[in-house]
């Protein structure tokens, strides 16, 4: 007894051809029904539509990559994870493009580079090779060359970070760092403390720079003693570095009783320094740190946590804006402020109060 | 004066054609000398390949796809960081499989699935459909249902991990936790410990069950005092779940002078018990974590180190192996023995020898 013919197996997956010859109709009605539905009789559509279910074809994605000049993948360069650094801030920010790229139906295509030519290099030959819509550069400095160079070789991208110059040339989000430390300033001060110093990051850096005004400049505002200002450091983002800064600052003889930090590896150093030092971290001394890793909640410490799901979100929406799906042509570059996120401060017990003795 | 025309502008991308008419060859010859250049004389050769130089054409990679079905791209899935695990160890697989696929021109697609249901359905649609290669299956668990489906649709894959049953009809890379756990309680013996506690991951899932086995063996084989079976506790992967655990271990009557933990978080767990319970780490009492994370460096905690780089060059190799450039169907599967591979012990300053009052 004949039976009818079974699904092709995945050997031989169905083509067109095949969904046209079972609905009995033209090639050209089945790439109608996938391409432009409403120039198709509803009775055909849902023959078409019922054969395409019945034999699981599915239209190559390659091939109409190649038809439209879009892969509906966005590139992002992967570094090797600094070994040093507790806050796999990179990582998350690769999951957080992730997420917001499967609402509008793209991929990241991950590339390693070894250094910003090579970065440069790539996304050109993947943009006009691989058919990658646009790109992500994460961590743009001051004195970045990628924006111009891709700029003028004409590949879409939005900066993680801006240029000290030009950044008006090209679409960007950023974090406001600036008022992420000033907000851990002003808690402290919240909680009572009038000695506030600061272990920071390189300043001749972006985020170093940023993080290190914010703080200056929270000093002055919260009218804090001018001798704050001489409690400062800045180094390397190691917990060693973090451990020495702080023991500068802890033999004082007029040591702070709040310390903020840039990042959590600098934080982690000055909560071993504390240790070492034989002053508690959350009764003698309160201490913050920068990026809400991981690790500063399993240490319970206070920590400025960057807005990550938005992020991912503004790259993406705005990575959108630069390619629309029916042109090519990158849109206008967004107004700036638009681009700006604010981080916000998650509150743990490392932040207390002076204790008694020090006030 | 007429000059030379400039090299087109992205705009107009240069293609085959203009290449053979720089050359003044025949389509078929440039393609030959990108795809055949045995077949096409050495002076033509160099002829075109200096056109292709001077107009920075570039193959298209996507036609070339189209042409191969094969994208060069292995597929993997992003899950969302989870929030308590200090350890990055997803990412850091990304990152080795990323800096192992560049030898092999590979890149990584990723896309996020909300479980292994949805995961096998987009990784048979991004075969089928955008000609993605492979798949990389991240924590294959004892009753996954993923590396049978992916069989019975013919998606080519490599498993991390590993199922109870049928492991030998695909092919897989896994750690030995085993013997990791061992090598931990064979380093405390060497300082002189005799009573090791254990606290552990779910046993239930592989890599708790793993290393839970491996913690009693190595008890058994050391001749330590059989009680010490009693001093293991298991339980979710957080740093307040490993601080239960171990105030349940440091409040026995005879509590141990070494704790093996079964990750990273857990030991920080263990030792932020310690520290409220008086007793220092690294002299009253050793603490092993395992992952080696960054968190781990930070603290000086002793930890057991997974091979990263291997295990993405192993995946790759094997990923390879499946998908020869010139084929398409998955060879054998490699000898097992080929594909555990050993993680080694990091010491640090936590798991010193026993304090003398303890021993």
């Amino acid at each position: 007894m004949a039976e009818q013919a079974p699904p092709p197996t995945n050997a031989t997956a169905p083509t067109l051809v095949d969904v046209a010859r079972a609905a009995g109709v033209s090639r050209q009605t089945v790439s109608n029904v996938i391409n432009a539905p409403e120039r198709v009789r509803p009775e055909t559509r849902e023959r078409v539509a019922l054969s395409i279910a019945r034999l699981g074809y599915q239209p190559n994605r390659l091939a109409q990559a190649l038809r439209t000049n879009t892969s509906r993948m966005i590139g992002y360069r992967i570094e090797p994870p600094t070994p040093h650094a507790l806050d796999p801030f990179h990582d998350r920010l690769l999951h957080s493009l992730s997420e917001a790229g499967r609402a509008a139906d793209r991929h990241l295509l991950l590339f390693p580079a070894d250094d910003d030519a090579a970065e440069i290099e790539v996304c050109q030959r993947l943009h006009r090779g691989a058919g990658v819509e646009a790109f992500v550069l994460y961590g743009v400095e001051a004195q970045d060359p990628r924006p111009r160079a891709l700029i003028d070789s004409g590949v879409p991208f939005v900066a993680f970070g801006r240029t000290a110059q030009g950044s008006e040339e090209y679409a960007w989000v950023d974090v406001d760092n600036f008022f992420g430390i000033a907000a851990a300033v002003d808690h402290l001060v919240r909680r009572g403390h009038r000695r506030i110093g600061y272990v920071g990051l390189k300043p001749e850096e972006n985020v170093g720079g940023q993080r290190a005004r914010g703080w200056h400049a929270a000093i002055d505002r919260q009218q804090l003693p001018s001798d704050c200002h001489a409690l400062v450091l800045c180094g390397q983002d190691t917990v060693p570095a973090g451990m020495q800064m702080a023991f500068a600052l802890l033999e004082r003889s007029d040591p702070p009783t709040a310390i903020v930090t840039a990042s959590d590896t600098l934080a982690v150093g000055v909560m071993r320094a504390a240790q070492q030092w034989g002053v508690e971290v959350g009764r003698d001394l309160a201490v913050v740190g920068f990026d809400d890793s991981p690790t500063a909640a399993a240490l319970d410490l206070s920590s400025i946590r960057q807005p990550m799901a938005e992020i991912g979100q503004q790259i993406m929406a705005t990575l959108l804006n630069l390619t629309p799906a029916a042109g090519g042509r990158p849109a206008t570059p967004q107004d700036s402020t638009d681009t700006l996120l604010m981080p916000t401060l998650v509150i743990r017990s490392s932040s207390a109060s002076p204790a008694p003795r020090t006030t």
